[in-house]
C-alpha cells in the first residue's frame, strides 16, 4: 500500500537520523537545558529576526496547544477558534481538559476573519449578561490550516491588528507550518508570524522529525514560568536534548523549508492531474493537503492500493477525502497515483 | 419600576419566610444531614413515587449542573446540549472548568430530538478518529428550556430511549421544572421524568425558594459517593437545614406546583392579550417565560416603567425581549402591563 | 440535646430573619448587583478603612476559599498553609480540584510562621529542580484557626512581611474572623488585617447569619474579573440580595463583633471552669472554639446530654474533644455544661 | 566532565539506533496503532504472563502518572503515597493539576508499607466528617524508589493484600524498574508485578530507550477506553511507532534486564569501594542510585570532574549526594570515580 492518509507515516529525514547516530554518547544536562537545545532556539531566533523570544521544545500538538493555552487564560477565559479547529474537534477535549472553552466560529475553508473575532468580543462585551459567559482572551488559528488552506498577510496582520485592540493574544499553530511557508501561494515570513503573534510553533512532526513541536513565544506575559507550565502539563521530556537536535539539524541551511517545498511540489502536481481531470475540491487547497471529492467507485479502486483519509461525504455517490503529501514522499508514488487516477476517471 | 426580567427578583414565597422564622432556634446537625433534609428527600421520593431515589440539596442551578455532569463522566467524556443550553452559554465555562466539554448540537425552539443525538453518537462511534475526539456520554436538557418551550412526553420518551439504547446518561435541568410541570400544555409528571431521566433536579431559586435546587438522582452510578462530590465542588451547605426546609415546605400539599401555576396563568394572560394585538413571538412560549418582538419604539417606552430582558435584535426596527412571571408576581401588574401594550401598540 | 459541636447549629440572628421579612418583596436585580449588596460592601470599606477594597459575597467557605486561591495562581502555583489547614484537610480535596496544590507545613497550634514561609519560598527557589517543584505563590492562614488560636498583630505583620519581600499572596481565612476580632486577647483590627492581606474574608456561616462569607480584596491582581471567577466556580447566587442584606444587618452598629463577644465570652467561662477542674487542653484556646483533653468516662457521660466534636485520642483513657460555642449559645447551657463538669470531674 | 547526576544523560541503546535507521522508511499507521506497537506489547504480554493486560507506550513518566492516576479516580478521591514519592514532590503538581491530591504518608526509605496504607485509609473511613475528606482511591509506589531502594515481594504482597481488601488500586511507577528488576537483593519478576499491582510501567526512557514508558493495565475498569485519557492528557504521539520499536528492541532476547544488569552491576562496585572507605549512605541504596554522605571537601574536589546530584545537608561539614549509574555506564568511568574517592578519602 501506498500512504497518502497523513504526513506522519515514516520516521524522520536523514540528516536527523545521522545526527541522533553521531550524537549518541554525548552527555547532557537533562530536561532541555542543554547545547542542542540552545543552538536550535538561537537558529529559529535569528529565522525570525528576534533575539528576545522565548523558544521551548514540546514533544506534540496537542501538548504545545493546551500548554500554551493554559499559560495563557486566567480560568474564566476562552479561546476564539475555528469550529474546524483542532482544538475544537480533535483532541479529545485537551484544551477544555485545562478548564478552557473553545468559543468555536463558523470557519469558512477553515479560515476566521478578524470581522469574526471583533464581532465575537463586541457581541460578548456589550451582552449585559457578559460576566455570565466565557470572556474571550485569545485566538487560535492553524497556518496551514486543517484543510490545508492559507492565511495571507493581509489575513493574519487584520487578525493581529484586532486581537492588539481588543487586547487578545494570538497563538498560531504551526504543526504543518513548513508546508503554508513552502506554498506557492504564500507571503509571510517566519518574521512576519512572530511579529503578528503572540505565540506560536514551527511543528516538526509532520515536517521531517521524528517528534517535536518548536513553540515560539513572542509575549513576555505567556513565557513567564513557561517551563513550569511545561512540567505541570507533562511535557518536560527528560531527553530534551533530542528535541532540541532534530530543530538544530531541520533550521541548518534552511532543510526545514527545503523539505516542506518537496512536499508542496508534489502536491501541486497531484492537484493539477486531478483539476486537469475535472475534479471539484471541497476547498481550495494550496499546501500539502488536497481534499478531491470523488465518485464512491473511484474511491474503492483506489482504496485497493493508496491508504488516504475519509473526509465526508458529498452526496449519494461522491465523498471528499484527503490527500497528503509529507517530506518523505517519493515523486514516483505521486507519479503513479496521478497515473491511476486518470485511468480510473476516463473509464 | 415593574420587574418582568426573570423570576428570581423577590425573596421567597411566606410559608418558608414563616418555617425559617419558626425554626430558627431548632438545633440541628450541619451539612443536609438533618431532620429537614431527610423529610423534604422523603416527599420528594413520594412525589416521583420512588424509593430508591438519591435526592440531595444544591444552593444553585450552576453549581448542581457541573456537580452533576462531573459526577456522572470520566474525563474525555463530554455532554450534548442545545447550543441554546444554559450550561453551553451562560455558566462561564463552569462545565468545562470541570475538565468536560459541552457538545452543542443545534436547537430548535430551545430543544433537540433524539435523532439529533442518535446521530450525534453515531457519527463519532463510525469515525476513524473516535479516539481523537470528546466521547458524547451524557445528554443535558432543560425542562422548561431556556425559551420558555416544553419537551412532551413523546419527545422525552424518544431522548430517554435514544440515551439507554446507547449508553449515555440522560440529565434534566429542572431549574424551572415547577413551571413546566404547571403548563397548560405539559403532559409530563414527576413520576414520567425520574422514570425517564437518570438525574434531574427540581428548581427552587425561580420557583418560591430562596435559593437551592432538589437533585434527584435514579441511577445509582451518579449517585454514589455523590456527597463527596458536593463538597469537592464547594457545594456542601454548613446549614444545610435551610435547603431541606424550604424543599420542606414547597413539596407540601402541593406548593409547588400551586405557585407555579399562578406564574403560568399570568403569562397566559399577558400571551393573549399580546397575540389580540398581533404581536409575533420568538418562539412559541408556553410557561412562564415570553419572547414576544415588539418594535424598539414600543419597547423604549415601555423600558420606562417596566424592566425585562433584551434576547436579541430581529430586524432594524425590532427586537425579541423576554418577559417573565413568577410565583411572586402580583396580577395588578399583569393587567397593568396588557393594557400598556394595549395603548402602545394601537397607536 | 445540647448541641456544642460547632457554630452552625441554629438559623441565624434575630435581625436578618427580621430584614428578610421585611424586604421580602423588594425586587431587586440578580447575581450580587442590587443595593443591599452595595450597601453593604460600603460598610465593610468603612469598617477596613479603604475605599478601594474588592468587596464580593459567596455562600460559603469552600466556596470563598478554592475561588480565591484559583483567581490568584497560575497553574503551577500552589499555596502554602498549616498542615492542620481547613482547605488541606477537610475540603474533599476542593483546592486540588481547581488544580493547585497545598503545600502543607507543620503548624504549631494551628499557625506557622514567617519565618517557615521563608524558609519554604528559599529552599524552593534554591533547589536546582526548582521547575519541577509547585511553586510556592501565596500563603493561606486561618483567624482564628481550625484550633481555636489567633495569630498576633506581630505574627500576622512578619508572615506580611515575608510575603511581600518574596512575591507571595497573603490570604487569611476569616470563617471564624468575628470570634478572632472579639477573643480578650486579640490585637488585630479589620484595618490591620485589609492592610497586611492581599485578601481575607469575613465568615457569616458561623458568625449570625444563615450563611456568606463577604471576601475582601485589596490586591487590584486577585479582584481583575473576581466575579468571572465567581460564576466559573458556581458561586454566584441568583437572590445575591440575601447575602448582602444579611451583612448589611450584621455590619450596622457593630452587631457582627457584638454576637461574637457573647460567643467569645461564653468559652471563656468554659474554659475557665475547665482549667479550674484541672482539665489540660490539646492547644491554649483563645476563641470560641475549645479542645479539652478529656477521660473516655468522663466523655461518655456527657454524650447522653451534649453533642460536641471528637478530635483525637490522646492516650489510652484519653480524647480531645471540640467544644464550641456561638452566637446563638444560652448562657444558661453553658452554666449547665459547667455543672455536669463539676460533677463528673469531682467523683 | 564525566556525568553520574542521573540515568538519562546519553540518547539510547545502540539496537534502538539500529533500528530507528533500518525501519525509518516503513510506512505505518499513526497514534500508536502500528506493528510495533503491537509486537512490542505481545512481548510485554508474554514477559508478564498474561494475554489479557492493556499494554500502552506513553513518552514520558510524569505523563504516565498523571494519566493513569486521572483514569483511575473519580474527582473527590486522591491517591496514597510517600511524601518522597515522585508524584508529590517532582512533578510541579501535575496530579494536582487533574484534580486529584496526593496524600502523602511518612516513608522509610522511600517505602511505604501496606499497615500504613490500612491505617490510612481506616483512619479516613472511621472518621465522622469523611464525606469532608478526599477518599483514598490508589496506592502509588515506586520500584525502584527514589532513594534506590526495593520493595521485596513481601512487601508488595502485604500491600497488594491491603489494596484488594480494601478495594483500593495499586499503581507501580516503573520508571526505574529494569534497575529493580536486575538488583542482586530482588526477589520480584514482572509476573509478580503484574498479578500483584492493577496497573504498572516499564521505564524506558531511564533504562536504553530514547524516551518512552510502557503502562502495562491488568484491572480493565483503569483500561477501559485508556487510548481516549491518552489523548484527552496530550500524551498521543502521531508518531507511536517509535514508542513500540523501542520496547520491540528491549524486550527483545533480555536486552532490557541485560542493560539494567549493566548498570547495577556497576553501581555495586562503586558501593562496595565506598564501604570499604567507610562511607555511611543516606540509605542502603541497592540498585543504580547511590546515596553517599561525604564531606564538603572531598565533594568540592569530585565537583570538578564528575557531576552528580545533590540530595540533603546531613551536618555542617557533610552532605548526601546521588551518584546514579546506567546502561550507558562506562566501566573505566566507575573505576576512575572509585580511584578518584580513594584518593580523596585517604587523605
Amino acid at each position: 500500500m501506498l500512504y497518502f492518509n497523513n504526513d506522519y507515516s515514516e520516521g524522520c529525514h536523514e540528516k536527523i537520523l545521522e545526527a541522533l547516530v553521531k550524537t549518541n554518547y554525548v552527555q547532557t544536562p537533562g530536561y532541555g537545558e542543554d547545547d542542542f537545545c540552545a543552538r536550535a532556539a538561537e537558529k529559529i531566533r535569528a529565522a525570525c529576526g528576534r533575539e528576545d523570544l522565548g523558544v521551548h521544545f514540546l514533544v506534540g500538538g496537542t501538548q504545545a496547544n493546551f500548554t500554551v493555552i493554559a499559560a495563557a487564560l486566567r480560568p474564566y477565559q476562552g479561546v476564539l477558534c475555528a469550529a474546524s479547529a483542532h482544538i475544537n474537534g480533535h483532541e479529545t477535549g485537551a484544551v477544555e481538559g485545562t478548564g478552557h472553552k473553545c468559543l468555536a466560529l463558523p470557519a469558512h475553508e477553515g479560515k476566521i476573519t478578524g470581522k469574526q473575532v471583533r464581532d465575537a468580543v463586541l457581541a460578548h462585551r456589550n451582552d449585559p449578561s457578559f460576566e455570565h459567559m466565557v470572556q474571550p482572551a485569545m485566538v487560535y488559528i492553524s497556518q496551514s490550516t486543517e484543510l490545508g488552506t492559507l492565511y495571507s498577510r493581509r489575513e493574519l496582520e487584520e487578525l493581529s491588528g484586532v486581537c492588539r485592540e481588543l487586547g487578545l493574544y494570538l497563538f498560531l499553530d504551526g504543526a504543518r507550518l513548513g508546508y503554508a511557508l513552502a506554498a506557492q501561494s504564500n507571503d509571510l515570513t517566519l518574521s512576519d508570524i512572530a511579529r503578528l503573534c503572540d505565540v506560536f510553533y514551527i511543528g516538526g512532526t509532520k515536517v521531517g522529525a521524528l517528534f517535536g513541536e518548536a513553540v515560539v513565544i513572542g509575549n513576555p506575559a505567556i513565557n513567564r514560568d513557561f517551563r513550569y507550565m511545561i512540567k505541570h502539563q507533562g511535557g518536560m521530556l527528560a531527553k530534551g536534548r533530542l528535541l532540541g537536535l532534530q530543530f538544530d539539524v531541520l533550521m541548518e541551511d534552511g532543510l526545514y523549508l527545503k523539505i516542506a517545498k518537496h512536499a508542496d511540489r508534489l502536491a501541486d502536481r497531484l492537484r493539477d492531474a486531478l483539476e486537469a481531470l475535472g475534479v471539484p475540491f471541497l476547498v481550495p487547497g494550496v499546501t500539502n493537503q488536497l481534499f478531491p471529492i470523488l465518485p464512491d467507485t473511484v474511491l474503492a479502486a483506489l482504496g485497493e492500493k493508496y491508504v488516504f483519509c475519509e473526509q465526508e461525504r458529498v452526496d449519494e455517490s461522491h465523498r471528499a477525502v484527503r490527500f497528503c503529501t509529507s517530506w518523505a514522499t517519493r515523486e514516483e508514488a505521486v507519479d503513479e497515483l496521478c497515473a491511476d487516477l486518470r485511468l480510473l476517471l476516463k473509464q
